[in-house]
């Protein structure tokens, strides 16, 4: 028997969804029984000689003086020591009380990984491969195709339910219903390029369409823009929270999310990955995706660990989140009016920190034209359109930046 | 053409050993030209709306203020933003000024990455696969079999030129005569668990024998205890320096190191990857390595960076490390007494933080036993022994450690 039957077994039980999407690199993986695992049971030990990093002997951190002078108000220990293998566990638990607010009890403790990608990274490992499909929205973050198609050799198929006059549900029945294989289906809402997230009447047909696929499915929910909703009527929380009800046999939901936006903390290199699952297809999950972690960056950075916890412990966290959701808002606003007063038409969006304007011209060569002046926006030449970031432009240049890009999208 | 084939050519122009020995994953690797490389060409624009960050709309950070009140001394901007792909290139080009005091200038400009496991992992995913084979040294550290043969199925095999009675730089060369197919050689000095690193002679002997390879080798040094060398007439510095000269259709060396162990920033999380060569060919193999960190981890923590970079740049850096080293050769020779006293005979060890005793019994057994006694230590089962990491134990209870270990080592 090898060691990685037993959690194959269990995830078969359980989740037969997930088994049957999981790739030849998925089912190889466990965590190996090491030093890792050894010092954990050791912790709290009166004399601890098994984790190699130096501490004081009593599990205090024994650090440069340049790098203690840099920190304050947390304890040293938090910041230069090792943490623990996928994550502070009271960190992984603040997480989760975040979550259950909208999504309910029946997930599984969050995973922290050294930012949404390794989440995003981690998942493509265990669930995309040569034998397993991989449905991605179109347009969607180029990085998707370089983790899933390039990184891993999965087939990528698209699905493309927005488009510049608006947003079509069914494209993903289209999409699904074309499968015959086990797929990992990848959300994004509030989506990256287009800052597009559905209504709820939308968001609920997503649902009964995932629900009708035809073959068994991971879907992975890309939650990194969570909560940064600029409209009324749009669905609050996660695609993740409505998937959970879903048969297992059917259907796995993957949440991949981090405090990289959510929490403004961009160089902190904080993600999270939580399986819909409870009980010991929870613990067999958690088990794959820590032995994937394990392989790709170990541990994961501590001080920024112990940042994002402290935040989340702030009494008042919400407010100071909500002024800067507040300065975001405001550009998304200026933004409008301002591509409005030029006569431009941008794609549907309403969330995150993007939108997209069609372009007849050569994206890349628009691009190159505003570059010159020293405008910097971004080319989707495969959707004939400008990505313009409102997030990093102040608003009162905003009418700037869309007069410039009205110019160089006109005709000539 | 695909866009992997650029790359491709000139890595085999350039390094045949490095093309001879790359995976299929290597080959296909290739740095996609998208936002992130579109934001790079947009740095400095008057307007910069390439970037999914919120900033002040002038490239400075808005942050929580509860995470920004936790920072003193260092830019805002320079932890909570996104630092660039591979690495700050201020900070690569400190490291390789750090490097290049042993090792001369023909070597590349380091990629940092997200801790060592994560250059280690990235070496794995461009070197090893079903096709090449892997030798690795035995002992050693456990996760090099999950990273290698479990993650990326490669068929592993061994060399053990260490034992309890010495150290036999033959053993190598017996194993790379053995080999036919091209190869990536793992070398580890000081190693992790052993504490060992070769003489001066041993070190000149360990490179004749990869000179003298019929295989074409890709050589990863891993550094991550570079420096902690605790007797006179060892190796100083790496044996990555010398292998630069040896030919580049012969032997690729690689050398994967970072502030982990090196500055005592265990949780930070910033290691490098630094390959021998210079020119369009170091340029190849450093995209190669590039684009498997867009697909693992994209950006490294920022914070980390900067803290490390602060480091280097402290003018009494290595006065700050000595204090540290020398508490670390205290601990050191308290054990090497500690174990003459009670009359335990260790494997030799001479650096890094570790120490080898030979267990008659069942290692796990002796570990199980002393944890029971508030002692942690780590079971090494395939070499019969206990590994004692020093580092984390104060010389003042090393007496303790050794006669607990003493007593359970003893036959019963």
């Amino acid at each position: 028997m090898l060691p990685s039957d037993r959690l194959n077994a269990a995830i078969a039980t359980h989740h037969p969804a997930a088994s049957a999407c999981m790739s030849d690199l998925g089912r190889a993986m466990y965590y190996p029984q090491g030093v890792a695992a050894q010092a954990q049971e050791a912790k709290g030990a009166r004399i601890n000689a098994t984790i190699g990093q130096l501490t004081d002997g009593q599990g205090g951190a024994l650090a440069l003086p340049s790098m203690a002078a840099r920190l304050v108000g947390l304890p040293l220990e938090d910041a230069v020591l090792y943490a623990a293998q996928g994550g502070r566990r009271d960190l992984r638990e603040a997480w989760r009380r975040r979550l259950v607010r909208t999504a309910g009890d029946r997930i599984s403790l969050p995973l922290a990984t050294a930012g949404i990608t390794h989440g995003l990274s981690t998942i493509a490992d265990l669930f995309a491969g040569p034998d397993t499909d991989v449905l991605l929205p179109d347009p969607a973050w180029g990085n998707y195709r370089h983790l899933f198609a390039t990184r891993r050799a999965a087939p990528v198929y698209t699905y493309a339910p927005l488009g510049p006059d608006g947003f079509d549900p069914g494209a993903l029945r289209v999409a699904l219903q074309a499968r015959a294989r086990p797929t990992l289906l990848v959300l994004n809402f509030p989506s990256n390029p287009s800052g597009y997230t559905p209504t709820v009447a939308e968001a609920d047909e997503l649902v009964e369409i995932i629900a009708d696929s035809p073959v068994p499915l991971v879907v992975m929910t890309d939650d990194a823009y969570q909560g940064m909703v600029w409209e009324d009527g749009l669905l609050e929380g996660s695609m993740f929270d409505r998937l959970l009800h879903l048969d297992p046999a059917r259907v796995l939901p993957v949440k991949v999310d981090g405090a990289t936006k959510e929490l403004f903390f961009f160089g902190g290199r904080v993600g999270f990955v939580t399986f819909g699952a409870t009980g010991a297809g929870a613990a067999a999950l958690e088990e794959k995706a820590l032995s994937v972690m394990r392989a790709t960056t170990s541990a994961t950075t501590s001080f920024s660990q112990a940042l994002v916890l402290d935040a989340l412990s702030s009494p008042d966290l919400d407010a100071q989140c909500a002024t800067l959701l507040s300065e975001l808002r405001a550009r998304y606003r200026a933004l409008r009016d301002g591509l409005r007063s030029v006569g431009l038409t941008p794609w549907p969006y309403n969330s995150a920190f993007f939108a997209l304007v069609h372009s007849d011209r050569d994206p890349e060569v628009v691009r190159r034209e505003l570059l010159a002046e020293g405008i910097g926006v971004v080319a989707i030449p495969e959707a004939s359109a400008i990505r313009l970031s409102y997030a990093s432009v102040d608003a009162s240049v905003m009418g700037e930046l869309v007069s410039a890009l009205a110019a160089h999208l006109a005709p000539r």
